[in-house]
């Protein structure tokens, strides 16, 4: 590549990066206020993530678009194609992310009766936990940083514990309340939607360790 | 592209369309081997479906390995560009699918009894029915066959009516039967991942359709 082309090329680049950072963040929003839909019952706020669903999928196409230009229009080699490839990977990763709140907030309206349901209780934490751990991959992605992707890597057994001990106490409270079961196996999709949140985000953590260190950290295991 | 180049291409999409069919194959495969594996408790089934989704991880690795080869040494435009960028995300939804049936085979060691254990005899048709739906959209891909594709992604609506209905039932019988509420959550989760299976076999559908026809089916809800 010549001196203009090199430009041009970390131009393009940049560009894709930031695309895929503002998809992110609208991730990221939509853990929480799902979330928050899900607990206070808030039909409005659970419509609003859907909407913003809308937006993530199309930054996804734009970060395809633009990733195929710039294959097609600088023929990038080696480490840059690689970087172009990552970005098209890391993009469709987030994009499901984003599917898992809508999912979420899909079911706001399947829970029936909020006061006094205990399983609530137990999300926001877990929540709490794997929006950080998207945060967290997003930054580590931003500033090519191995040893934060790990941190994520590291973060995602945290999430496991949680889902394992939401689990299990929904179970009980189901046996407890059978009347409440429909809403209760509402809440157990929720708890499986964040720990897959959790993974995604592991996925990324990987990807972002490849790129920096050129090795994928130890196998997890992501079904 | 020379005459030379045109050749060498045209193999290398070969190989490309080879090996995702080859995941393709496995993937169909684990989905019905994962519902056997649920209905008869088999463990050692269950195990080899979690160690063909090595396999079929493996393959993907290898078709985003020759998809950038492709890139950097063809150069390929336009309609070929978009070919390899298509077949390098259909590779990464037919391993999201077969992380789908590695999931359930987990489970089956979470399902205590089985004897007269109702909820698992409405797995099967609907399983056959996801694992027809990924069957046709490869056979789909394999012919660019647009008219196929619009077929898969009409399935999708009775595996949807399936889960529901499975939902419904297996609540009902936790209901009845509180003593078996921790391994009916477990077919609950089953009967998800069949639904996502078919929302994925939709996707790639549509990336189908968009490489035969230039333009997207109407569009499906996949959250």
């Amino acid at each position: 590549m010549n001196e203009h082309t090199v430009k041009a090329f970390d131009e393009d680049i940049t560009r894709l990066r930031g695309l895929i950072a503002e998809m992110g963040g609208l991730a990221e929003l939509s853990i929480q206020e799902s979330l928050e839909a899900m607990i206070n019952g808030d039909a409005k706020l659970a419509k609003d993530v859907a909407k913003r669903d809308k937006k993530i999928d199309a930054l996804e196409s734009e970060v395809d678009k633009l990733a195929v230009r710039i294959i097609a229009l600088r023929a990038p080699m080696a480490d840059d194609l690689r970087e172009v490839i990552a970005a098209l990977k890391i993009a469709g990763v987030v994009e499901r992310i984003g599917d898992y709140s809508k999912n979420i907030a899909k079911r706001v309206s399947e829970v029936e009766e909020r006061k006094h349901f205990e399983p609530l209780t137990l999300l926001p934490a877990m929540g709490e936990l794997a929006a950080e751990m998207v945060h967290d991959v997003l930054m580590a992605y931003a500033a090519r940083d191995a040893v934060l992707a790990r941190e994520v890597i590291a973060a995602d057994h945290k999430v496991d514990a949680f889902y394992n001990s939401i689990f299990r106490n929904v179970v009980s409270y189901m046996m407890e309340n059978p009347a409440t079961i429909s809403s209760a196996a509402q809440l157990l999709f929720v708890a499986r939607n964040i720990e897959r949140i959790g993974d995604h985000a592991t996925n990324v953590a990987e990807m972002v360790h490849y790129a920096a260190t050129g090795s994928y950290p130890p196998d997890e295991d992501d079904g």
